[in-house]
């Protein structure tokens, strides 16, 4: 079982340094002042989410950020899996997937109605491994987004 | 220019008419009980969202619902048009448009990154008044949800 801490400001390096690597990877252009700015009050108990390290707190081998939000149809408070990464080296071991089938379970405890995630929509294999952990497409719905 | 005023506690009572009228619209089966518990907090304060009336706050023309979330990839606050609805005698007067212009740009003056909104793929009329209202589908992610 892979343990899950809940990130303090003292992490902000450890942080910083993940979700560089995670947006290097995924081509997320970001500068390094834009990505503390939106990280620091989550580690600073903002109601908006949380960031878990996964391992060894001083170590981690991964992370998680789960972001929060409200729908009036799903009756309260949703939580989004915002990111997720776990280290190249200790990737095909399934911990993302236990990660991603006791997070569910600890949020409706919590009183979360329902957890939601994006995936790019030709990336198959990532569709099949969320649907095998419950989540279901919205395929009747599109998305849309202005910036501001 | 359509008045929107911020919702309060005492304005449960037409709040819950309003947002009945919405969903038996659009096939949203809810209990008052469920519906009540979504909607109070909002109106009590939550930093998860806010109720807006349209027009005189004591004969409100429709509602919006915005609520909050978090994306680091967007560098902080979102918001989403949770609910909108505008009552069938004053529709196509273009009241929706207006707030939907007006909105975003309060929003943005309150630091607010990005604004999102869902609509029926199929719904090609509204889609394409989205896209006037600068909105643009993400065409390459697919939404997945897991209920709790």
């Amino acid at each position: 079982m892979t343990a899950l801490t809940i990130a303090k400001p003292q992490d902000i390096d450890r942080i910083l340094r993940l979700v560089s690597d995670f947006h290097a990877e995924v081509d997320i252009i970001q500068s390094d002042e834009t990505r503390q700015a939106a990280l620091l009050p989550l580690l600073e108990g903002s109601p908006h989410g949380v960031i878990y390290l996964a391992g060894p707190a001083r170590a981690p081998i991964g992370y998680v950020i789960v972001t929060f939000g409200w729908s009036i149809e799903l009756g309260g408070m949703e939580a989004w899996i915002d990111e997720i990464y776990i280290r190249p080296a200790v990737r095909g071991r399934g911990i993302g997937s236990e990660i991603l089938s006791s997070l569910p379970r600890a949020l409706a405890g919590a009183g979360v109605k329902a957890m939601h995630l994006e995936v790019a929509k030709d990336n198959d294999r990532a569709k099949s491994l969320y649907e095998k952990l419950h989540f279901s497409p919205r395929d009747k719905f599109c998305l849309m987004t202005r910036k501001l």
